[in-house]
């Protein structure tokens, strides 16, 4: 096998690092671009497999949201991941499972560290995030007091199995950092949905460091077309709302006056034109603006 | 390619045909028998390799119906199928599909065509049902006059697409007998439900023909010691119910005369002790006894 | 009960007619709009009771593709629907269905017709769709042949049984356009994503009929919140890709020859900034433009 | 409304207390048996309305595993549960779920803790099992530990939301024994499903609390019907394998020596006829036997 082509074929035996101790890893896969291709092409009959590549066709299909093609393709994954992240995952449903079972066996000794640096303070805009981290020093004391609860917490765990305790009721008060293993099977749909929610910049950092790798390290080279047509379609567009189209409207006919009227009607500005400062819908139309080089008609003091 | 390997993987590479103008063929397949244990042991942790053959291990599932191994196989068909036998397949929700489109492309032009000695006369003990095959005289006309119906409704559909017609419309009187062609993805442990409805005895003809072909010729080549559990725990298995096992005990105890009692209570026999013609359970129960080489405590006149 | 109060729960007991023969009632629900809040708060917690109202937090959900909230409303529907159009309807996997059987009862007496006026030309745009109405005089001959094969095949149908035929094979040959019944349930997010796909204008008339009516009589009485929200947000939002967030950028700094040089590299345009005839999504593209009021920066001849 | 329907009712309106700090409660349902009743006679035609009973209808769809009747049935409830139990319960993908979510709120302050007398020993026949319970001075360290843990825990979790750690990180070392709370709503023949498995005597003692509570107070009085059938042909049912069967057989025609050389090519027993010890399945059947009242033609010394 020549160097191109094992490194081509890198992510399908690569083990690839996430956090300090997790992992992912293909197992297998089915299909690949071509099984898009040919799934959607039954659909549709032969009298089309001259009018489309295969590259317009997947974007046509990823533009128009089918579905069906994509479930053509399937991948297994080997992943170790922290409970916590874990409770996360399991949340999407369409997923075939094998998890460690701590029942059976005893609890995996890999817990979820965190170094002084990387304790992130509670988002003060956004109610379920974080922002920036927490000064060095006092990191160092909350790393000081995780390591004593890991410590007791793993030392509490080994006495109860010692004094023959099952194996089910010893691991009830594993911390939820606590490394757990699975196998997770789901078909390539199923997976961009998956990651077009995990790999959002409001996901949690600790899933989002998985998904990022799923989606930038091994389904970007497994399916090279879907992905960039993902990333067209899907990772990397924008939705305007009803609302918001009204206004857009508005913009281009530089008609700000009847923009402003606009947003003082959907409770976005008050009575005199001014922005209501709790409002995350106006923050968020007013940065789609800016990515479209559009103006905002409205001031924010 | 040796002979033998050949024909051990003849399963592969072959198109199976089902009725007069259909078939099934295997497209794709993730896993067998190994991907089931590796599954289960990632569940159990590294202490039970050695515990447990492989053999072991799958039977043990397959007994105590764990269904998440079996999950993590996936294979992928190419089938055609009647319409009207298509209509029952896809009621099975948890397969990926992309189906024949005709809207987009002219109907498959193939039709499920019934020989003279084909017609099958309405059972009477299920409702429904098929019994035996009408007399030929009978068959004769009734193809005579499928011939009829095909050939006008092929002409009225030629002569609407001729007109100008959508085909999304010229399509909307074909016969439910028209053949159409699917990709149809499952995992095994979803198959393996589906095979257990469409192999039984009481699954109509058509999807029964199909459904022996994928458990026999192919998911029996495919995973053969999952096969074999499935054919032992599933499918060749007999359940009783709580009623069932107390008349059992009061039999292998030598007590008919508790048991004929137990019935009556049950409604099944009356108060004389006589059995009650229409009642289905005990039918069905008499036919598990006799099963078993167990006497039935009470006659049927 | 008031007038008031009947006419305002007139969409719970109404049977609304849909095609000739068709009908969608409703037979049960569970749940409104203050399901969906509840659940929401649930996963918020206490501490945010007062802080949203309903309308806003049911609006951020939508707004966010949240979909668990929506998932705690059900409805089950009672609908009468041609088996064409069925076929479409039941790719939908996450319904509960229980379906007329014509294994067990005779076929529902009652057939899709198709009046002169309707018949529909084949799209010259679209491979699956339709465009206007073919002429009267064409449309009165296929209206024609379409009962005459209908009467064929319910005389054949009659005549199978009368010989003794089995039910499930006598069907056989029953046109799609045959009438079938079903109860349907499903919960409030996966009926908001039937009825994105199946009240979009690409979708066949036949099941657009069906959703416009769910959607519009029934669920926007039933949960106004919501539907606000889904019609502000899915229905009549607009989705930009990345090329089209590019080009956009361009036109709102007034760079027109950027717009075309960008274009011209996706391929939309050729060497000489001409349009190409059958792109599809230039086509698109050019359409969310004018929908904003923003101005074409090429001509199409 | 008077005392017994009040009763009667009380199911619906009943806080019901699980493990210490845990419930159950009902939010709301959609149906009750006549919904099952009224979904398989669409199924079967107006033809069978009066042939068979409610209740002979129910034992008839439970008896042959008829599934879509019980899924037009759907109860929502809103459960208080360790979050280690909640790990099992997750695992069913057919419900829908709304979380307390602790990236929002600040966790639930309540912990599963154990009294001296609780503590379980590890099963010896069964890995994943619990046997006896530990000795009460035993018992006592434990409890004291266990408390130790838990204040270190809360003390830890509440530094650090005092030093301005996000929520979403500061609960990564939650033990797996603090409670979270869920609307949790799923069909009827899902429920069932989720019971069969959760109601075993192999299920975990804290998930199968839960699953008794939901299985004999709520849905035994929800569906009586249904419920009745379920613990006939489900939950008291035995099933023998095409094994078993072949033993029983030659048992019931008086052929222990057949039965015994059966037992010997199944690896059941060795060659002279002696228990293999290890064998699960062995143990299995002469329990299944007992039920009977047949007797097992080997001995174990």
């Amino acid at each position: 096998m020549s160097d191109t082509h094992s490194q081509a074929n890198d992510w399908r035996s690569q083990t690839y690092r996430v956090l300090k101790d997790g992992f992912v890893r293909v197992v297998d896969v089915m299909g690949d671009d071509s099984s898009v291709v040919q799934a959607a092409r039954i659909s549709y009959g032969s009298g089309t497999k001259k009018l489309h590549e295969d590259r317009g066709l997947i974007r046509y299909l990823m533009r128009h949201r089918h579905s069906t093609p994509f479930e053509m393709c399937e991948i297994k994954l080997h992943v170790r991941v922290p409970m916590d992240c874990w409770r996360q995952w399991i949340r999407h449903r369409t997923a075939n499972v094998n998890e460690y079972s701590t029942r059976y066996s005893e609890a995996i000794d890999a817990i979820q560290t965190t170094d002084p640096t990387e304790w992130r303070t509670q988002s003060s805009s956004n109610r379920q995030g974080s922002d920036s981290n927490l000064a060095i020093d006092q990191g160092d004391a909350l790393s000081d007091r995780e390591m004593q609860l890991h410590q007791l917490s793993r030392n509490v765990y080994r006495e109860r199995l010692e004094a023959g305790v099952s194996r089910e009721q010893a691991r009830k008060d594993l911390p939820l950092s606590t490394y757990t293993e699975a196998y997770w099977k789901i078909d390539l749909h199923n997976l961009l949905h998956f990651l077009s929610l995990r790999m959002d910049s409001h996901a949690q950092y600790e899933i989002r460091a998985y998904a990022n790798v799923i989606g930038r390290e091994i389904v970007a080279k497994w399916v090279p077309l879907t992905w960039e047509a993902f990333e067209d379609y899907r990772l990397e567009s924008v939705s305007f709302s009803r609302c918001e189209l009204n206004i857009l409207r508005q913009l281009n006919r530089g008609d700000s006056e009847q923009a402003k009227a606009t947003a003082i009607e959907l409770g976005w500005l008050d009575d005199k034109g001014d922005v209501i400062k709790s409002n995350r819908e106006l923050v968020e139309f007013e940065s789609k603006l800016q990515s479209i080089g559009q103006y905002v008609p409205w001031t924010r003091k």
